[in-house]
């Protein structure tokens, strides 16, 4: 249940809504998010992101986000934006932080502050093709929270616990997802 | 062998150079990516990337990269950036295409264009906690690619294989990952 006297910002309200309206409506719970990437030279491209899919009709975000990505100097690039592995990063931060949000709010726990510390340790053995049994992504990644709120250490783990579970971005990282890439 | 006539704006040497290097010296090629993310109110935070860890010693990109993510209106959030989930799109998208590049470069494939549609569909019955039969990430994610190059059809899809096959970020969305997650 939602506290009307704590306020992390998170409209649970709506979304247990929400989620009562999607019980009776499956179709309507199927999303599609979409990316548009342009190569730019070397290394760079522009990936945009606006329209998605869900609720039963398509949808858009109320502006379009446009990511730059390249790779290091030490790549001999010309580092005009993060690397394609950092949005990972950037992903799983993000997820991770919102559901600590939203479930502190529908646990009535005010949150004063919440940061996040990700490391993804990769042996560039892999993608350099030097040995085949190396991966080419991340071997493992580490996330450190240090969360200020009005809670103990168990209820703020059990927040984070919470998180995890319900996380897009921690589940696509953790388990397999299937990938087609066609040419046309 | 990279082929002087071609021009994809990728030091091809460079990189073959730095395999070679790293063959006697494989420490060199452990490198530990970071993000530093803050919540900002709601389900909005921002990641910051800069720092990063390769070649044995302590490395920074030439600017730092900030990162606004939000959910989007629908989900009564104040739509102020990208979704998470959409961030794994923008990883994938901008990991195959740079492979692309790299790619055709050390083939003498001159690239015109480059272009990839992504679309990743997810049932979001799972991250409401609805249905604990569907998973919380993507079920499937589509990879399209339009490429203009001095190339057959049949090469270019060669390009785009061996981009997936030594691409990092396709690696951890289509294999686990170890995420380990504290509190502190």
């Amino acid at each position: 249940m939602a506290n009307a006297t704590v306020n992390n910002g998170v409209n649970v309200d709506a979304l247990l809504a929400a989620r009562e309206a999607l019980k009776g409506a499956p179709a309507a719970a199927k999303f599609t998010w979409r990316a548009a990437c342009k190569w730019q030279n070397g290394t760079n491209s522009t990936t945009k992101i606006q329209g998605f899919h869900g609720l039963g009709q398509e949808q858009q975000h109320k502006t379009e986000f446009s990511f730059e990505a390249d790779h290091p100097e030490i790549f001999a690039s010309e580092d005009l934006g993060a690397t394609p592995i950092e949005y990972v990063l950037v992903g799983l931060a993000s997820c991770l932080t919102a559901g600590v949000a939203a479930v502190a709010q529908n646990r009535g726990i005010q949150l004063r502050s919440v940061e996040a510390k990700l490391e993804g340790t990769m042996d560039i053995q892999g993608i350099l093709g030097i040995d085949s049994d190396v991966r080419n992504g991340y071997d493992d990644i580490k996330v450190t929270f240090k969360i200020d709120a009005d809670a103990s250490k168990k209820d703020i783990e059990a927040l984070v616990a919470q998180s995890q579970k319900r996380s897009a971005v921690y589940d696509v990282i953790t388990n397999p997802v299937n990938v087609r890439v066609e040419v046309v």
